[in-house]
């Protein structure tokens, strides 16, 4: 066989970046149950035609296929899944009769994307989502509670602050029909162009299918920033009015103070953003890393009224997603991310013979069951080796069983200080590997 | 759209079978880690001509295509992978340069296989496979620490106790060698059937080859099983010599001499265990589930001496894979597995208005940055209907926010105790879902 090399789009972490995915996803995790979200997996094949169902053709779909498929085989078009709210939506028409609601969960699995491979653009990645779902309707409260719990969770890691840009959909639509816009969704879909093509085109395409004051006042509507609910009186200063503006108002003020008296600078009323999907239809989300704005959102979603309808149940919810691989992608590249040690042992127990192996099983046994990661020594080289294993392994510390007069000692090979054994327990940073 | 129904083959399992599936995985994680495997993850698919090697026609593949691929695309053929060892073996060549040998690593991931589903088998399913590997040459006391992190993980779990049976293709293959045997391959083969067709049936098949003593021989050495090194006395009784028997039943007699001093009756010599793969040469293992015999082995492995090559370098290795989706389908289904709640959540805060939303926020965040999972009532609605849900939810605790002259208060909702709620914090055994 000759050597492999990697497939174009599909990343694959060394297992010390592994380590710190696991431990991201740990932080992660951990945050999410605070708040009461249930962990939940669905398959990762879906009908295609569920996967089909929104005209879902810009994510291009894997469809699957049994290599030894008989002719005649009756079985249903399969693809994987390209991101995780399809098949939770499916998940939750399924089961509905077996949930709570409203249900939270947090999804975190791999999803697919036959897209043509670029920087920072995969065709396998890692998504963390969480989401709330109710039966019927769904308090606007919770379109509050979705930052703080990102806000948790990403500020539970070491790496550059975030801010999370939130928009109300309601606000914009009542805005553009107090302008008498007939077409809101087709000047939302123009403005969220905005940072792409800058201000000038979006004035001229607004400007070119009504007038050039309509065209400034969205462009005054979308320059609007605050952290705080002053932006509802820029808003104001507008002159536009509309039910519908009011309502989103207020939501999109509720969102912000909530968050301003959990962690003040967390988010901010960004009302440029627009968010491509057609489904949202309250709040919407975007998270930009500190540094690493020219990248895009990091995290994204929003509030939709229909993620799923059969017969007359009818589910709204709102939620939002993590791109976990993008992320580490670029605080790898970065060097911006990493662990304490690459591996999770903490001791090598040194091995004087082959015949002695009983002796350090028996010390890492010992050391296993007060929770300290051990491993024994490949083999029963000459010390000075054996401390080089450790040392190119990463492994901190080397334990040396009694060998004649001296007792059990264990020495800690970055400091090259030796102790001895006795009662002897890693300082608290050593016992597993940490991020930084 | 109408409500969707499952898709035979592929398990999806309830929030609260998730919490069981990931508390299960957090354990072997723990595990795994205190041995010093590291985690690591590699991408689901792998070129088809990889995924073909080893002319494995007998796991059904899954290849994947670009449902918008188009004319004249030039693209590998993939498939999605059926196991991880041939993904691990791919991973070991493609990145041997950065890799530290011996390399033992953990993965835990999905599977998939496109066989007609059935009872028991699934198409899509999740396995934890443990594999340390070496460049060149792997020491043998490898094959007698797998079993001793296969026990401590799988113990490490409320279900009935497990067995380890081994036996070593090397002891197999020297005693039918001794027999004057000439295709030992042969003899695994019939002899892996013992328990499918019964002794006479091997009996038959061996004698119509060979003879009726050397058939004799053969199933008197399937016969032999012993919990300690005593099974090498009942092999020379049978008085076969060869010297590739000698090193089989000393790798062996170190395998359960090594388990039995760390945790006696978890490993028994099994000289019957053949295991049907080609590629094991030294030690073999299957995994009996007590009282879930029938269904076989949950956790089997072996040992490799070319877990993949290129050009000279040429990687042997030992591991074992525990079959997860399979062994919580069977306790599921005998309701032999369950956690104490369904839901992260330890408390409910209760809200006396929907003005008071802020003060029930605040109290969950204190809460929450204390480590106690919290979720704040949907909606204002009258104690009892919050407190009812609470209940639906298996939510322990309600927290009652301070109201008119009536301070802080918390109940368990299950023993319906109410209590100041200044220090209160839950007893350890609530603080999170516990496996039982």
């Amino acid at each position: 066989m000759t050597r492999p090399t990697p497939l174009s789009g599909f990343p694959e972490w060394l297992p010390e970046q592994r380590l710190v995915e696991q431990q991201v996803l740990d932080r992660l995790r951990r945050t999410f149950e605070l708040y009461g979200f249930s962990p939940l997996e669905t398959r990762a094949v879906e009908p295609l035609d569920q996967l089909l169902r929104k005209g879902e053709t810009s994510k291009e779909i894997y469809t699957l296929h049994r290599l030894q498929a008989a002719e005649g085989d009756d079985e249903p078009s399969l693809g994987l899944h390209f991101d995780l709210t399809v098949p939770f939506a499916r998940y939750v028409l399924e089961n509905a009769g077996k949930l709570q609601f409203p249900f939270r969960r947090y999804q975190i699995q791999k999803v697919w994307r036959g897209e043509r491979p670029a920087a920072g653009r995969y065709r396998e990645f890692l998504q963390a989502d969480i989401d709330i779902v109710d039966r019927d309707t769904l308090p606007s409260h919770y379109e509050a509670e979705i930052p703080l719990v990102i806000g948790d969770a990403l500020r539970s890691l070491p790496i550059p602050p975030v801010k999370i840009m939130v928009n109300n959909r309601k606000l914009c639509e009542g805005f553009y029909r107090g302008l008498d816009i007939d077409e809101p969704e087709e000047i939302l879909r123009i403005v969220d162009k905005l940072d792409k093509v800058g201000p000038d085109a979006v004035k001229a395409e607004i400007a070119g299918k009504y007038d050039e004051a309509r065209a400034d006042a969205c462009l005054a509507l979308a320059a609007i920033r605050a952290q705080d609910a002053s932006f509802a009186d820029e808003v104001r200063k507008l002159g536009v009015e509309h039910p519908l503006l009011d309502e989103g108002v207020a939501e999109l003020a509720a969102v912000v103070e909530t968050a301003r008296e959990h962690s003040p600078g967390l988010v901010e009323a960004t009302l440029k953003i627009a968010r491509g999907l057609d489904y949202y239809t309250g709040t919407v989300y975007e998270t930009e890393l500190a540094g690493f704005e020219q990248f895009g959102s990091i995290c994204s979603g929003g509030r939709y009224d229909n993620l799923a309808s059969a017969g007359r149940d009818v589910f709204p919810g709102v939620g939002i997603s993590i791109g976990v691989s993008r992320l580490l992608g670029l605080l790898f590249k970065a060097e911006a991310l990493t662990v304490s040690r690459p591996v999770p042992t903490a001791v090598l127990v040194a091995l004087w013979s082959e015949q002695d192996r009983p002796v350090s099983n028996r010390i890492a046994a010992s050391l296993r069951s007060r929770g300290i990661a051990t491993e024994v020594a490949p083999v029963p080289a000459k010390l000075g080796k054996q401390i080089r294993h450790a040392e190119r392994r990463g492994i901190p510390f080397v334990w040396f069983p009694a060998n004649g007069d001296n007792p059990d000692q264990v020495k800690d090979i970055r400091s090259g200080e030796q102790v001895d054994a006795e009662g002897w327990a890693p300082p608290a940073e050593d016992i597993a590997p940490t991020l930084r």
